[in-house]
């Protein structure tokens, strides 16, 4: 098992990444907190899938629950976090319970959301159970949900106690999720660290095929550069924004596509072929960075052009972008593979390639 | 005008207390912050009362829209919240935009939440126009909102960017919510400083008919020490228990009586007085301190019997405390007057003199 810290002060926590440490969960909660009884949020098919096992770590150890809530991003909303306000205070939970949100970024959205704010935050952990879960959203604290108006519009910065990641889970993933987590290691490789990124180029098959000792490597070198941004910058005030790489344009691929067709990961890998393209176009990268990008994410299997909206459709969207200060947006270029930088931009040229 | 720190690492932030200071508002913001507009909240009585004053020192200088929700403690839920967050991205607020909680206690709890919460937080600043805000709500961070369950019982903890305390907001104030905020000016001068209380004490009739220096002083002391319990205690793992004298029995009384008939600070007054009461009793006090507390409270006017609820009922009410662990609640015991300790005692020795 690898341990990997994220360096808050006070709100420091380590993320645990290995095979099959699921069965590590009870001994980690008694080690890491002091918990009366503990919750475990998911939702219906997860529970389907794991919850013999679980049952098997906790019986006859610690007084738990089981809450679901449906499966999908469109319960992702202030609806079904108040239904769970009312299930906690039913349950009898309070500072002394343990929140676990056990799948991926919408459980641990929401699950991260409500322990933020039942009662003003009570502890939470995060078990991830996708590939995307386990290399972005459970790292880092963000938490939040929809509004009609916009995703994660609702939220706050709430660290997990800590994080347990088993790629075992991964083996019940389907392939299309699994390839999205994937876009985002790849942009790890991109942001910081060349080396990760080569080593996705000559391990592809590798990965693809679920080798165990490569995932293990790909999921803690991607946790360990979150953890490393994220600690220098729990807020987003400025280095955080670098994670946002391929994400401007993605998230407007995704507004635009009304996020049911083009899942995330397939929207950032979109994303950062276009922002490389536009980085080499401004000059702040040289051009042969556009190929091996754009390749690489080709042999995984991932999409990498833009869907056909009318620019002026693309403008919008990216306008109404919620990191943008003032007219510009916090655009992420392209300097090298492994290096970015925050270049800001008006919507109207972020856009001038499309 | 007289500043006061809250020492909180990056999060620290200043108290400005003085007598017509409204009028620098536009110039701390400036100081303060880096804002591209405003938003005031407020409800349609506070801003009849000082729309026009507040107008005239935005005018030309900022660009600032009125937000109102209705008076009231019932409001203070999750669907003003939401209303409030609908209303917000329909006036394109977003994290350069600065939210004015202008009010008592609920207007700084919903506005605190509502900048907490929205786009995971932005910049909010606190200026309350009770006594009791003043005093208590508006300093530490606390934000919330109620449940059909209970008071407070979401929320989070998220510090303002500052406090603004202008003395001049208490001549509008009726005299029963004047009282309430001097039961918890007491209230510091029992567990903290009994300096302030002997202050009290002497010049009752003076604060009763608002003397402007006498406010002053006991406003800027309870800040003081607010900030300094605070500043030790964000998040109420101990120290903070301190401000809860006299609030086991006081929360009780509210919800026994359904939050309309009494308000806090009464309940709170009813609290104390049981609290010293107890205290005594439990060997922990000597017996004098009893008449001096519940003899100022009754000269400056302040109820001090509970109300004739059953013992059981009154048992039944704190349990429900959200700050119990285990069985037992961390009741706030009285030493001597200024002096307090935390003395966990399970419900049914809390009401044994009821």
């Amino acid at each position: 098992m690898k341990i990997i810290r994220v360096s808050l002060g006070k709100l420091s926590y380590p993320i645990l990444i290995g095979k099959g440490i699921i069965k590590n969960l009870h001994s980690n909660l008694k080690k890491y907190l002091d918990l009366q009884n503990i919750i475990i949020l998911t939702n219906p098919k997860i529970q389907k899938l794991y919850q013999k096992k679980i049952n098997s770590i906790f019986k006859n150890k610690s007084t738990y629950h089981w809450l679901t809530i449906p499966e999908g991003e469109n319960h992702k909303n202030l609806q079904t976090v108040e239904k769970l306000y009312h299930r906690l205070l039913a349950l009898g939970a309070n500072r002394k319970t343990g929140l676990i949100a056990l799948g991926g970024g919408v459980i641990g959205d929401i699950a991260g959301f409500v322990a933020a704010t039942y009662m003003r935050g009570i502890p939470y952990i995060q078990v991830p159970t996708t590939l995307l879960a386990q290399v972005d959203s459970s790292v880092g604290g963000k938490t939040g949900v929809d509004l009609p108006e916009g995703k994660n519009l609702v939220g706050s910065f709430y660290q997990p106690r800590f994080v347990l990641i088993d790629t075992d889970f991964l083996s019940t993933l389907p392939d299309r999720e699994f390839l999205c987590g994937l876009s985002e290691v790849i942009k790890y490789g991109i942001i910081w660290d060349s080396v990760l990124f080569s080593f996705i180029e000559k391990n592809g098959k590798r990965i693809l095929s679920h080798h165990p000792a490569s995932l293990a490597k790909i999921i803690a070198r991607s946790c360990e550069i979150k953890a490393h941004i994220v600690s220098r910058d729990e807020k987003e005030a400025g280095l955080r924004a670098l994670l946002n790489f391929g994400h401007t344009l993605g998230h407007a691929v995704e507004a635009l596509s009304g996020y049911q067709k083009i899942h995330h990961g397939e929207a950032v890998a979109r994303g950062m072929v276009y922002a490389t393209h536009l980085s080499s176009h401004l000059g702040l990268s040289t051009p042969q960075e556009v190929p091996r990008i754009k390749n690489l994410l080709e042999k995984i299997g991932l999409p990498t052009q833009l869907p056909s909206y009318l620019r002026n459709a693309y403008q919008r969207a990216v306008a109404k972008d919620k990191k943008s200060v003032g007219e510009k947006i916090n655009f992420i270029a392209l300097k090298k593979i492994g290096k970015v930088v925050i270049h800001p931009l008006t919507p109207q040229k972020i856009v001038q390639l499309i």
